[in-house]
């Protein structure tokens, strides 16, 4: 499986990794609008720059990875679809929800893989939760929660840009929900600005909490801060019918020192690329799992519809505050 | 201090046995509709049954402790106010927020202590978190989340009195808030059946969310449920601007085994006697420093006010399905 | 039942204490040589000081408890035994295996109930480690770790009358090696003196391993300090053929405070009475059981022989420098 | 810097991928006597395979890593010495001490970097034990506890071969004791066979304890077990003036199942590659910063010399019973 790379920022060199550490793909190409990224990666890794046409138009490429800025998602997806290439698309499709179902729309006829880069699915802790929900270890869920705090806020000016943090931030999260949960009916956002009033002068919130509500009753809540001064806290929770089932933190090492000022550990570690490098080697297994038909795709565009509607639903809840329904339409069914 | 003990069920055992360990107050006589009950506590305690007015006409006694029925609380808090003894009484005031504010107006003259019982406050492990925040260990307080899970549901018949979860369960996390944050602006509540359909059949839920917002951005999420196979799980989680305050359960005991079958730890304690004994020992005390003037009551009329003001906002909450303010008028503010 | 107490130190008020809150038995009189101490401890209880002499002669008095210092403990033995007393004797008999021996066989004909007060095989953990690896939880035991520290070290003017952290100290381990394991057949002792040197002057080491070897081949470690600044460590491990178990420290409370400094958690009770309080209480219920006839006595005047025949041996290879062989004549095989 | 890799079995594989991982470092040959695993590993990894002859003559070839079988370990480091090679050497030199000191006396003069693979003093938790230790975090250290049990028995065949558990085993938990305190004087030696009888039968112990005396009174202890059924267990706890550091153990994942069976969590993962993989990736770039100049060796023949001499001492203990001391000659001080 020949790849080519759409983006060689951050994201971008930690897929340019995993697409290595699986010797069944191999990355051939890369494109960025920063030459000088796109030059780098391409040297590291001993591969071409090529303009983005050039990748579309090359038949031995098998594969686009789009890891470029959320602007051009929903175009390239189409470009992907239209130039026959199997297509990972890290997430979210596009800020807008109508944009997103566009891109459905003509995705619906593709028929090569395509994925959403929900790398959290992948993460061993929390597909661990899902298997032994799923498994029934602690009976029928009920009560799910979410917790999803960032070490530090981004620059005001990318908040501004962002979309919101509902749409930004606790898109993750709301795929989490889905991915552990299914498509709820109501969402009720709240949301405050407590970490940095230029962020709130920015017109968006860096707290917040979001209740989802289920056909069948269930509830699930998410907390969301974009600061957690001591690292990146990631953890889910389920109450079931026999029990609870917990993912906690990833801490730094395993050592604890006792003195008389307490017991200390590790604290989690810092950040995503920390806490998820696991998660996207094995995310990218599972795509080429895909397209060499082992397996189905573990995250697909209506998952990425899915958690756009969710996020929309809760900035819409969030301005209104009260609660929003969401349709059935819109999650496919 | 001689106190006199109203109600002589499970709870009032329990007083019964802190007022003993307290070598400055002493229990000289006991009251129950339930005369087998008054004469099996008194017989163990040597001391005397009595009639409510004997109790209530007797200057000997200073003090009177209400664990009698929820119904009887406003009453015996009145004739309490009007016989001029110090009063400690079991939540809540009142099932209805209209009497529990006759009662706060009526005792609002009364000069001797009068103290509601908020075991919760005087958890040690709660009480360090308190102590912690106000320390400012976390910095300034954002997002509080409570987690209370009994491990099984009461009986359908207790359920049809009790005056519903929120006001029967989740008062307690209510006032937990109302300890840690303050009192909020709005309340949003979300609720289930789903431990029990009998339960959804007395017009009660048994699974509920709440979200609490503050005048200032801060948030505060109480999880409910009636049922945790597990045990009494009873949690609370601070975010704050410089980290997380978080307070563990209770758990049996210490030992951990680890076989193929993973890694086992203890169960959290069984439910309330077990978890909040040693609560239930410092409340008295507390009650009896402020008796003797040591130091004021930790958990006031008031309080009892506030705390059902905000189970009546979340019962219309979830009735109506939205937001509910707090107005200031009914929390004395 | 009727209780005299010898001896209104800290550990005697303990005894009394615990005595209070079995209502089987009835504290009625108490004995020191530091009259002052015996008259607090008698005023407080409303009890009679009373002579030594008195209270064996009076036959009303059922049992003596003896908490006096380790130097009285073997003569106090053989009067109660004559008196026709039952007897709780704390440990140990006495620092000479020799004299303990003695009292062992002026005891073998006594029938009423005698107990050691080996507190810590009542210690909730530690009885569960024990129930777990009799019910065979981790297979058949074949490796124990007991830790051992102390706080801080004791007075040095203690030390030289203590008759050795062999003797003094690590007798509780020694217990709990022969509680769990039984007897061995062989003690190697390593000391070392780094905590103070005047304890190393006085001809003490205060720090300590101990390995035992079992004539099935088992084999325990036991591991000493005087010095734990962070608080009383007090740990059992064992491996087995399945798995292993562990005892962990008892912790202060359950806060977990996470900041950019770490993940810091409550530290270990300070000392052995916030650790032992309740094995305290449990300990008198089983020699009240015993007495009652309930069950029969859990840790007997062998029991003690048996830690002081273990003592002995460790403090003979720490000064010879070679494992030591125990003899089955000294431990009533 | 080019690297040819002697043995191509299990750990041979592990330092391929350590090879692949750092930029600075190139795999060009491989040799095995098994020639089906040398052309297997040379095919994945795209090279030749060579005879052990080749490799040495080639003056391209920078630097040899010795993953061959343990007797081979000696001729292989005096040929490289001899050829000028730059020496990676698993552990051990040699099953036989004199044989390492000759070893050791070749390699004196030798001008290129020389390393011994000791894995575990680059696992990061072991890691940040020892900075923490040097740092002084809990003091000055004084009662080290290293506790090493493997989750299964190698096949008595192996056993066979192997020079014992002290030798083959337990050397890693001496040169632990080497890392973290330095050489000892004396060492003492328990050793039993619980596990399978067949290894007594050989001649071997599969469970043993060792206490090692330090010329300034610190103490260590060592448990081996060659059978937890659980995982792999490896942990090491100091005690130190100030406080207790220690490394626990690293899990499967950090899910928690809370049911009424308890609350269960992960156990430690099954073996040392799990275990250690991280650490041979960071051993393995710790060799290449030696090879280019960036820092000193971190685990020297010196360091192999003295691992294999406590071994040897503890067998000597083991099999005389008495407590064997540590000649500076040897250690080459």
């Amino acid at each position: 499986m020949k790849v080519a790379l759409f983006g060689a920022g951050r994201i971008g060199k930690v897929h340019a990794a995993s697409i290595k550490m699986d010797p069944r793909s191999e990355l051939v190409a890369v494109t960025d609008v920063m030459t000088e990224a796109a030059e780098a990666l391409a040297k590291e890794h001993g591969i071409a720059v090529r303009s983005p046409q050039e990748i579309l138009d090359d038949p031995s490429i098998d594969a686009i990875l789009i890891a470029s800025s959320t602007n051009t998602h929903a175009d390239l997806v189409e470009a992907g679809v239209k130039a026959g290439k199997a297509i990972f698309c890290e997430k979210p499709i596009d800020l807008s929800l109508e944009r997103a179902l566009q891109v459905r729309a003509i995705a619906a006829s593709h028929d090569r893989p395509m994925m959403m880069g929900f790398n959290r699915r992948f993460d061993p802790n929390f597909a661990a939760v899902k298997a032994a929900l799923d498994a029934g270890d602690v009976g029928k869920g009920e009560l799910l929660s979410v917790t999803s705090y960032d070490p530090a806020p981004p620059p005001v000016s990318y908040i501004k840009v962002s979309g919101g943090l509902y749409r930004d931030m606790m898109i993750h999260d709301f795929d989490m929900c889905a991915f552990l949960f299914g498509m709820p009916v109501s969402v009720m956002a709240h949301g405050s600005c407590l970490v940095d009033p230029e962020i709130g002068a920015a017109g968006d919130v860096d707290t917040a909490v979001v209740v989802l509500t289920y056909a069948d009753g269930r509830l699930a809540t998410i907390r969301n801060s974009r600061r957690a001064l001591y690292g990146y806290d990631q953890r889910v929770e389920v109450l079931g019918s026999k029990g609870t089932l917990a993912a906690e933190n990833v801490v730094e090492n395993t050592v604890v020192t006792t003195t008389e000022a307490g017991v200390v550990s590790a604290k989690p570690v810092y950040f995503f690329l920390e806490r998820y490098m696991r998660a996207y080697e094995i995310e990218w297994r599972a795509f080429v799992d895909a397209f060499v038909g082992v397996s189905p795709v573990p995250a697909s565009i209506q998952d990425g519809v899915n958690a756009l509607a969710l996020a929309e639903a809760a900035h819409r809840s969030f301005l209104e505050g009260r609660p929003i329904e969401i349709t059935s339409a819109l999650t496919g069914a």
